[in-house]
């Protein structure tokens, strides 16, 4: 079965000469990606985090990049089903595609691996904001708003329930929800917000998705999302989050969301950041106390009880939190209004470079990540971080996952009080079933080692 | 707790002389009715299908017509805190609350008891639409799109969930929903929609919602729905649902869902409507099969093989429903362009006076009810209309209440075959629960009567 | 030639019985209204004050209006080709017929001859606000800026290019304006808001157009008014002005003019008005410095100086025009805010019942003016603008213009110094040729006598 | 005098980088531009086609790029008092403000000489679409309806009442105007169409004004241009003009006008463009018909008979002017989907190197253009253009004006028969005051010569 659509939005209007770019794309290693984001976007709503099975199941899906004289078509071949209605791609479908166009083919073949690499920090962020403008995520007049979810994509049902309670509460304050766009703790927001919205007779209500090629088939955005950015890579992704929240609240999760925990902590300890803005909850329901305590503890024995004073927890009170945020977020609007900085994107935020540079998660620079108290805490925080980001890899992402089958799990190196914290906080990930979705056995990616 | 209000739509525009007309109304048993409603849908998305329940829970609720140059405002006294976040009113709350303004009081007065009593029968049909269009539910330029789904207050999981299923592919077609606007069947289709509506990008999406005043706090507006309006009673409402139906749904449901089967039927036979077009589909999961086999069979009984030709019944295939709606609708579009009727009312539905005068549920005039087959069977089936509705009133309306507890239960008189008939088909409902939410033991307010 | 259109608007959505109600209107003088309405504003932009030369010119114009189930259609029968683009109506001329069809047939046989008669002034105030916000003139949520400008129908090329500049200057401080519909100064005001408006990127800028029946053939609509409301005599036209202004322009013009102004004065001297807010402003270029110097002595003579308090004279500034009007409209917000009053329509300005009773003028009523200052001057002024009233149908409506044929002029009694006065005023105005549009010799239809 | 103004558009949402970028440019003659341009548009609407007087007049006029951390601002010192309304930069004024800022100095940063000299023809047309998408002048969705209008900034009264009158019948035809936004024809189609589309209800009309930096002082942007671009030289204007037409309509006009003509007619008569649809027509009034008679028949002696099958001459009839207009648009349609090419952009037009490569108006390249008939017509249609596009620099172009004042005037060389006939017509153009606005003498920039 073969299905040709037409781009709708700022795809539809290119130059011969940027179609002609795209089409001719002869790497393949781009196109590869290409192909797979659209899969992923296509199955969005389905319940798996395994990449794989869905790339078996459509073993002979395709897309192909069709040039006429009006711009482009994307032919689809074989797509799954459920992406249609009677023969028809359905609306939310085609914009995701959309998305996947412009921000792996068109953006990818402007941004590539050598510009990236060779580009300083300011050109970082300057690529970030543009990927972001690109995808209208930026947008002039818009007041701030945008509340950032952050937490596992394999939650069980009560903290499910708990982050949609939550959602609504934020919805009925018109707020709008930004989230890593996959299922779990990523999905709960939105779902809620839906509700508050409607209530409050918000029609446009944004669900901001901000994923990555390396995850996106793994974590296929819920079709809730209705602004997708596919961002170059975590480090980018973790960097349109903080640059584009105006409050972030943070559930339960796993080695993700530890690791998007202390990229903002690394960040917001920054003595340049010292009069920052920026209000942050954890939060759950009643059965998560335990969890966000030993988190808790983590940060204060890693990196000091100042750390503990950039957030707050509030256990089983969606109300209060949204309350706080709303608070928190008119509070950034002041901040911003004050600074001249705009509202939609944090320019004034300070992001060192070690927060910045791709971390490449493979055997060599796990083991030599520093996590030691002997340097600045922020340092530290860069490379628990790291050491976290491996974990992820390791569990789902597929370069990851094949470098693991192939030298064994990542060794994590550092000073012995702190490895058998994070030891003890690994294992009750694995226990709370969050590193993978529930009716697989997990299998450790990583081995910690105490100096 | 005080709270005023200031109307915005169509009431923040009303002339001095109208201002006091409302304000002085001293017809107390309108504004009981005001009051009474207003409550009700202060209580939208409460689980209750019980009045006296609400009521009783907020006593002292009260509600105050306000007169200022500028318009009327209305005081809420100690309104349900559920309708307000962070001490405002939400948004959907105070549309509600308008609607209930404007159909209750500012309506009511035009449309009194004394008016409608001599009116004939074209005048109550400008009255329904009168109703519609100041509600601006009947609006130029849209498309046939408006599904009516009816189907029962009180069902079990697995209907509510197919209920939802049918909803949402009903919205993937840009179908929007029209329901009785309370909890169950009348719910789920319009939740279902939604999610629908915003895979498919639809922000206009219409969830509305026909009411009457005697129900309203039975079955309080579920908070999706954003166009309520509140007719004068069962039958202005069944013409408003049948006159601005593209097409129906039945979901399994009690004896209400039978009344409104057999108004349809009632009126679809009459020999002038020969010609319309009007696709009625009859549907549930696989469990309701054996349900609407009954219902089928106690058609084909009481009105004959005829009647049977008018509606289908598709089990458990959701997307086949939709399919057939989509289709039945542009048929409709079609027809209504070639009898230049209207799309938004269908003025050429001829509606016999026996199916608009408003019947009352009393001790005699259900024992007078004439249920033998030696008639036009659609005048029997605005009888067996009657009695369905008597049964309705007496389980959850409160006048048909208070007429049970002083006087008994109603006595249904008719043809043996047929009541036969009519009583395995109330066991099954009550057995099935569908008279009463699940909770309270149910006594059944009527007896069949062997003539 | 036939060509039919089918209403668009609020007159798309009619009732089957307000549509046989329409269509059997055996009225043959209001059915004959409503044909030479059409007529008229089919005209709109032609340059004559002769309704006889429009009617003689389009004999053969007719106008049908057909039922069919969907609502009316109307037929137009030999209309004027400069409606027309292509054989399509122009979308403009369509909407102006659609004005008639709601303002005179619908609403005119609402509110008929004997309706009004027997009004008392509350209801008479509730007829011109039900009329305004039908013709969706009176809505919510609009900022006080609606400048009525009133002046001649004829006026020199000087006085033309400054009401033209008036405007601009208007438009340029985002306020709207409204007018009699017709030539001369009240359409210069109105192209000139076109280019202010256009410059400072408003599309919404509104042209409100308040015509009478009487007189709509003399004036037709200019092409520039994009909201046209037809009210069914002149005192109901002026209270509608004076009742949806947030200030008044006057410019040079004849006996109209005169009227209006007498009009606003007599009511706001009257002690409930004392503290309303209300800016007026006369002005005109250089050459019409004499002209308004007259007006003004007039004033003081017959109303007395506290009279005079009530406007400024402006000459040749049309920026400190606009510029006092933009701080008196923001006067004017505030006082309807403090006062609780609708910021759309004046529902706290006085009017005695004086002023709202339709005056006829005709030989006897004119000889029974009581033109003595031995009154409370907004008694006086009352009569006065009677007076005046009364020349203006001898010159341009049709009654009038008969009425004289058939009896000879108007002979107006009063008090000598202001007879005498009153007579060089109207020599005045017939010397700048006021009275009527120049080309034709001006014969008077009065006659000054003193007492 | 000091006044700052925030971009409000896609100026708004710039990075760092960017901004950094557009304060540091050291360019000192990007920047003097940028600040002539400016003044330019402030002086939108004044009448005078002399840069100089304008820029003698504000000498202290001065624009500063001022960064913030939200974006940047522009800083106005000095500027023209019309330019405000009660302190306040009109609208429209702040829109042509930031089309300068973004195609100046930001699209002007980008494309920088250099890069446009090293560029193919490929690059030169993707350059132009990307200047007009930024300008967002292309965009999906649109019906072909851009009437390009071409035709003489030093008209008289007669020409131009009748451009007026051509644009109101395009107005009316709901047809889009665009011109080179200077006066005479290129401003009164956008009034006429002004006139029209108010009459139509149409709000969002476009006057789209297509200038270049070298002719915007002269040639300041007319107060109804509502999309301004600043191409950056007369061969990229020219083709933005070809490539958004869907008709060109040349009215009456001087060495520009001529210009314009071969130009179009030299891409057309390119065998690539056989197929191509675009209605072309010649117009103005009675007493322009001498003057359409000399072009038509210069064209048939330089270009052949050939070429005056590419355009019709109309003369005194503005209603048939759009008539065809209206058809000729239609058939772009339908020729654009049937080659599946853009609406908005003419991508399958060939446009030779010879039409796009900057044309440098110098005493060197005037002496070598080969006027003479030994060559394919285009290839002479595109000297000859040449030739003309001189005469305008040195009549209104800055630094056409220098050259001749240092070097004496062009000598234009050719053979014998085409030099007398391009003799007779300049010399009718110089008689009929085309070259410059009345008033000021016209001395000829110009020598033609006989080989």
């Amino acid at each position: 079965m073969r299905f040709k659509i037409s781009p709708r939005g700022s795809m539809s209007l290119l130059s011969q000469l940027e179609i002609n770019r795209l089409q001719q794309s002869s790497d393949e290693q781009l196109y590869r990606l290409f192909r797979n984001c659209c899969l992923a976007v296509l199955n969005a709503g389905s319940n798996t985090d395994s990449s794989e099975e869905i790339f078996e199941k459509y073993k002979d899906f395709d897309v192909n990049v069709i040039k006429c004289e009006r711009g482009v078509q994307l032919e689809l071949v074989n797509p799954p089903a459920e992406a249609f209605v009677d023969g028809k791609l359905i609306a939310g479908m085609q914009e995701l595609v959309e998305a996947v166009l412009r921000d792996i083919l068109f953006t990818g073949e402007r941004y590539n691996a050598q510009t990236l690499d060779s580009a300083d920090t300011h050109t970082l962020t300057h690529v970030v904001f543009d990927i972001l403008r690109n995808a209208q995520v930026v947008q002039p007049n818009l007041d701030p708003n945008v509340i950032v979810c952050w937490g596992g994509h394999s939650i069980n049902e009560v903290e499910y329930k708990y982050t949609k309670e939550v959602g609504y509460q934020l919805g009925l304050r018109s707020l709008n929800i930004c989230t890593g766009c996959g299922p779990g703790a990523m999905k709960g927001p939105m779902k809620g917000a839906t509700i508050g919205h409607a209530k409050q007779r918000i029609v446009d209500g944004r669900y901001l998705g901000f994923t990555e090629p390396g995850i996106i088939a793994a974590e296929p955005p819920n079709p809730i999302v209705n602004e997708l950015v596919i961002l170059p890579d975590i480090e980018k992704r973790l960097e349109a989050f903080v640059r584009c929240a105006h409050g972030i609240v943070i559930f339960p999760g796993g080695a993700g969301t530890a690791e998007e925990l202390l990229y903002i902590l690394g960040i917001l300890m920054h003595p340049n950041n010292q009069r920052q803005v920026l209000p942050i909850i954890l939060t759950g329901p009643e059965s998560s106390r335990g969890y966000f305590e030993a988190i808790d503890d983590f940060i204060a024995e890693t990196l000091g009880h100042e750390a503990r004073k950039l957030y707050q927890i509030i256990i089983a009170d969606p109300a209060t939190v949204a309350k706080t945020m709303t608070q928190g977020a008119q509070a950034v609007k002041e901040y911003r209004r004050d600074t001249g900085d705009s509202y939609c994107f944090n320019w004034t935020l300070h992001i060192d470079e070690a927060f910045q540079r791709p971390f490449v998660p493979n055997h060599d620079n796990v083991r030599n990540l520093n996590l030691h108290r002997d340097q600045e805490p922020q340092a530290l925080a860069a490379d628990l971080r790291r050491a976290f980001s491996a974990i992820v890899a390791g569990n789902v992402k597929d370069d990851g996952i094949r470098a693991i089958r192939k030298h064994g799990v990542f060794e994590i190196h550092g000073e012995r009080d702190m490895m058998k914290k994070l030891d003890v906080l690994l294992r009750a990930f694995v226990e709370q079933s969050r590193m993978k979705l529930p009716g697989s056995v997990y299998h450790p990616c990583y081995r910690v080692i105490t100096d």
